[in-house]
């Protein structure tokens, strides 16, 4: 059987208020799981500040190794919002007064409230193509295999709804799942044997507290159905000579 | 007035959980708002999966460039959790079975519960100095600049609280915010002529969405408490001229 690959992606959050503390980013796994479904694998994220040269220098990195490079953060009206001109700076061209980006704020806007700072947002580098922002009208945009999105979840959201027809995917991974009130320790060496098993098979576990016991999280992720069927039903027996109670399971 | 620096941190957080989307990071902010207690600013993110070369170069790669490097996850029991081993490799030291770790795992478990796979979480890298953990026994460590840690919140915070009298801190970054039910783009012009009064002060502006209506939540953080506050009163004062509604402040 042929593989498909799977293409990669990559998060960079930019924003000092998510490296503070004060902010907690939702958009990480929101993302993640929204680009799985059209079979493209986020393997690799960062939280960078609102600096010139890390940007440029983080953004260049990043699309030289994975296959899409997601931004958030940073392209709004006001002086901390300099992540469309770093997206320039690192492509090496200008950044410009996009027209149909400029069409739709003055579209949107009175006369007297598109004001200069407001204006900022049709800055676009020269060569982007504009994603669409059906929430507060002021666009992203895509460079290359660089998608520069909002940072405001409701925002980022509705711009990838519209721009995940750009991407090419490869096979979703389906996966399954299992949580039992047994510490990681008593299910490691059955779980050792069945990844020997199923080399094919990720499989992830993950210690939680839960009812105040010391419980485990067994995530099963795998492109090929059959295969991840078989590894979950392998799981499920070891756990019953384990005598585990299960939490939850799907 | 000699400036103090404030050292700088970086969080590798390990874990193909975080990267699939199934488990939403709690550690990054926490980590991020009480390492600024102790006087140290965390400055850079990165969530990598449990792939030993690419934990391998990302921690050399991040323990080179910043004061103090953390990791979170995979120091647990089973199969996936290659933590300690990729540290040691980064070092080029041997990962050994540590006696104190193990004295406190026999202590803690019965005979028959401490299986070879619990003993595994004995295995420290070569000169690594434990991290007490009073959750679950099993320790952390640090190897020079790295402090290694659980990955389960309520243990990564027990371990930071032991191991924070290690790091020495500068200053603290302290912060007043405000929130207001206008838009980046009314705010924008007086904010921008507020942070060229104020270039010592970081002035982070976030939109939100608050009451469905477009509104704005700014962060104004410095070390020096009397520019701050003036930094603050300027801005409380433009944001009255705009007859600004205020949601909250602080």
């Amino acid at each position: 059987m042929a593989m498909i690959r799977t293409p990669t992606a990559c998060l960079i959050i930019i924003g000092n208020e998510i490296l503070s503390g004060r902010t907690q980013d939702k958009n990480l796994s929101w993302l993640a799981e929204n680009l799985n479904l059209v079979g493209v694998k986020m393997v690799h994220a960062r939280v960078i500040p609102d600096i010139e040269e890390t940007i440029v220098s983080t953004v260049n990195e990043c699309r030289a190794i994975y296959d899409y490079v997601f931004t958030t953060g940073g392209i709004g009206p006001t002086h901390d919002d300099i992540t469309s001109a770093c997206i320039a700076k690192a492509f090496g061209v200008p950044l410009l007064r996009h027209p149909e980006a400029e069409r739709r704020l003055r579209e949107h806007y009175d006369a007297d409230t598109l004001n200069e700072a407001r204006l900022r947002m049709a800055n676009i580098p020269e060569g982007g193509i504009l994603i669409d922002n059906p929430v507060s009208v002021a666009p992203g945009f895509q460079m290359e295999n660089v998608f520069v999105m909002a940072g405001v979840p409701s925002i980022m959201q509705a711009m990838f709804d519209h721009l995940k027809e750009r991407l090419t995917g490869g096979a979703t991974t389906l996966s399954r799942s299992i949580s039992v009130y047994l510490p990681e320790g008593t299910i490691a060496e059955g779980l050792a044997d069945i990844q020997a098993q199923f080399p094919d098979v990720d499989i992830g576990s993950y210690p939680m507290i839960k009812d105040r016991i010391l419980s485990t999280s067994l995530v099963f992720r795998s492109t090929d159905e059959p295969r991840l069927e078989q590894c979950f039903s392998a799981a499920q027996e070891m756990l019953a000579t384990l005598n585990a109670d299960i939490i939850s399971s799907d």
